[in-house]
């Protein structure tokens, strides 16, 4: 039983996997690169998918989404293509390392000046302690859209409208935001969260394939995103330089069409699900996972209930690794333990240094599979008496 | 049919395909998070890769072997990870822009001395050349293998050699060796030539899946190489610093297990292939090719044969990509036009500013095959007159 959704989401649907397939079989071109029949399909896939992926988040145009291969990588060329030597940087407690461990690089080696912006015992941060911590030389405001720790969203339009209304200068900072955890399980829009840029892997909640990811930058900011990883992009090719246009500027090296013809699949089902159903969905896993395991007397669940169904849980006497190893020997339940690729937010919630155990579920996890999860935390709490 | 393999292999062995597809299906986790039984799965599958591709180099050990998503992240990770502000570069006009355009942004942006070796009018460079231009402060050398607008091999064990018994000493430059157009085709002993750092995609001649790439790293560079992306490693989690051990401190984020996994067996089959064998089919192909294409008057090959079987050609009055337009028009082959990503190496070749039309096959392209691809460059040639 799969409960590592938060990691990658699996199965990924038949259709998805069958046009991945049927794509390396029957075309396999590289894209951006020749002009012949197979080629120009491989282009085709592309900008579907870039179609496809600006409209669920409101964005301004398919150019604006430049494809990595997750999102760790997207989150990268959003920082080093933003922040200069000297700059301020606003982020959070609560992100991943992914965010965390290149501001802290820049801010090592680049003079960088880093506010970390604490959270409170729900991993939640206040918009207002973002938006008071913002300077005339900060230059990103970096913050996730839900914790992969604990599924606790942060208030993003709030401090996305926030900055906007601050600073209507050529010099008001970008807004980045990292949407690992959401994107494909909560609806966002970069439009009405004034997000200048939004990085999320395609290999989680949209349901796409391993190697995919996007960022999303906004118009105002093509001209002033700079590359960061450089090489061939099948246009310019006397330059030395890399191509001043999204996306290509952000996008040296092949691609993986294949991977994104199977994510241009994912995408189209996401914009024809009804979301209503689908949030409602999510909520119940949610809702009954919480339920459950917070009935358990020795059970520590951290932080408040949340949409996503992301449940991190101590035991008194059980290492979470531990836990991990029971949970998945003897009742076949996959799930991680530790601190789940995030330096700071364990402090705030009261699992330092150990980490959790975190059980993170889809929206077709069934209510039979959480009763079983439930009943095996049982059986283990109640082992320690 | 299909004659763009110097952009990326087609069509890939079906147990390629098969692999990752069911690996996508049956396991689907990610690598390097879980202790549980399907992320234990992926992590024997990319040590077993590791250890493949390290046997196929004569690498020193697996985890010298750092994955990425295609060979110009992999050049990257290298430079970015080895050149210091200030530093001198030593490279060649024959290298694609994935060495070309990294290297100048350092020399434009970090005060890094650069110096670009010509090549020949076969696009070839001398080994004197390279070693007269190293100086004290060289701290990179970065040569292609070989060409992929021609093919033409660069003497990589000359220069290897040749930089290890000019400097014994710590501060000795590292060899990086771009073998994109090399890995799989031809073999390439790290250790014989001395190469501290070997790039390479995994989707071109080694036959693996798009998406994927590696960065051999000698073991005298493991400590010194630094990390230039970061993220989360599923590892020491708790430090805002990427880990110091390879291959975790080049490759953060999720990787592409699924292609991992294909790539896997592509990897064991060139394992186990007969080299002798392989290599006379490639230089077949290439010599038929040659033989053929260089006897059409009006069709001028660029440089010399190689044992790639890749040629570049220009006809006068036809520019390259009209050329390709006819090809993939009227006799359904596909390749490719223009500067390959290559800025420099037309200037020698006598094909600057249009580059030149680019056949590359592989050792399955049949006589036939080939025959047809001949007979229609006659047939476009006589239309001139």
């Amino acid at each position: 039983m799969y409960l590592d959704h938060a990691a990658t989401s699996w199965p990924k649907h038949p259709d998805v996997l069958d046009a991945m397939d049927r794509y390396a079989r029957e075309c396999g071109a590289a894209s951006g690169r020749g002009q012949y029949q197979s080629a120009n399909q491989a282009d085709a896939i592309l900008h579907s998918t870039r179609r496809g992926i600006s409209r669920l988040i409101h964005g301004a145009s398919p150019n604006s989404i430049a494809f990595f291969s997750n999102g760790t990588q997207a989150i990268n060329a959003a920082i080093a293509g933003i922040v200069r030597d000297g700059d301020h940087v606003v982020t959070t407690a609560a992100e991943h390392n992914s965010v965390l461990r290149p501001l802290s690089h820049l801010a090592r080696t680049r003079n960088v000046n880093l506010t970390i912006v604490d959270c409170d015992r729900d991993g939640v941060v206040c918009a207002n302690d973002i938006l008071s911590a913002v300077t005339d030389a900060t230059r990103l405001v970096a913050v996730t859209s839900a914790s992969n720790v604990t599924g606790a969203e942060q208030p993003i339009q709030e401090i996305g409208q926030g900055l906007k209304q601050a600073s209507q200068t050529p010099s008001s900072p970008a807004f980045l935001c990292d949407a690992a955890q959401s994107f494909g399980y909560l609806r966002i829009d970069v439009e009405a969260a004034e997000i200048d840029l939004l990085a999320a892997p395609g290999h989680k909640g949209s349901g796409g394939p391993q190697g995919t990811g996007f960022l999303y930058v906004s118009p105002a900011w093509h001209d002033r995103i700079t590359a960061s990883i450089f090489g061939g992009t099948g246009s310019q090719s006397e330059s030395m330089e890399m191509p001043e246009s999204m996306p290509a500027k952000l996008e040296p090296g092949n691609l993986n069409v294949a991977a994104i013809a199977g994510w241009n699949v994912a995408i189209e089902q996401l914009a024809s699900r009804n979301d209503e159903h689908y949030a409602a969905a999510l909520a119940a896993v949610s809702k009954q996972l919480n339920d459950g395991l917070r009935s358990i007397p020795s059970v520590t669940v951290l932080g408040s209930p949340a949409r996503l169904p992301i449940v991190s849980l101590t035991i008194d006497g059980f290492p979470p690794s531990d836990l991990s190893a029971i949970l998945d020997a003897e009742f076949g339940i996959e799930a991680r333990a530790g601190l789940h690729c995030a330096a700071r937010i364990h402090s705030f919630l009261g699992s330092a240094p150990e980490g959790t155990l975190r059980i993170s579920g889809s929206a077709e996890t069934t209510k039979q599979e959480i009763a079983f999860v439930i009943d095996a935390f049982r059986q283990i709490a109640d082992s320690v008496h």
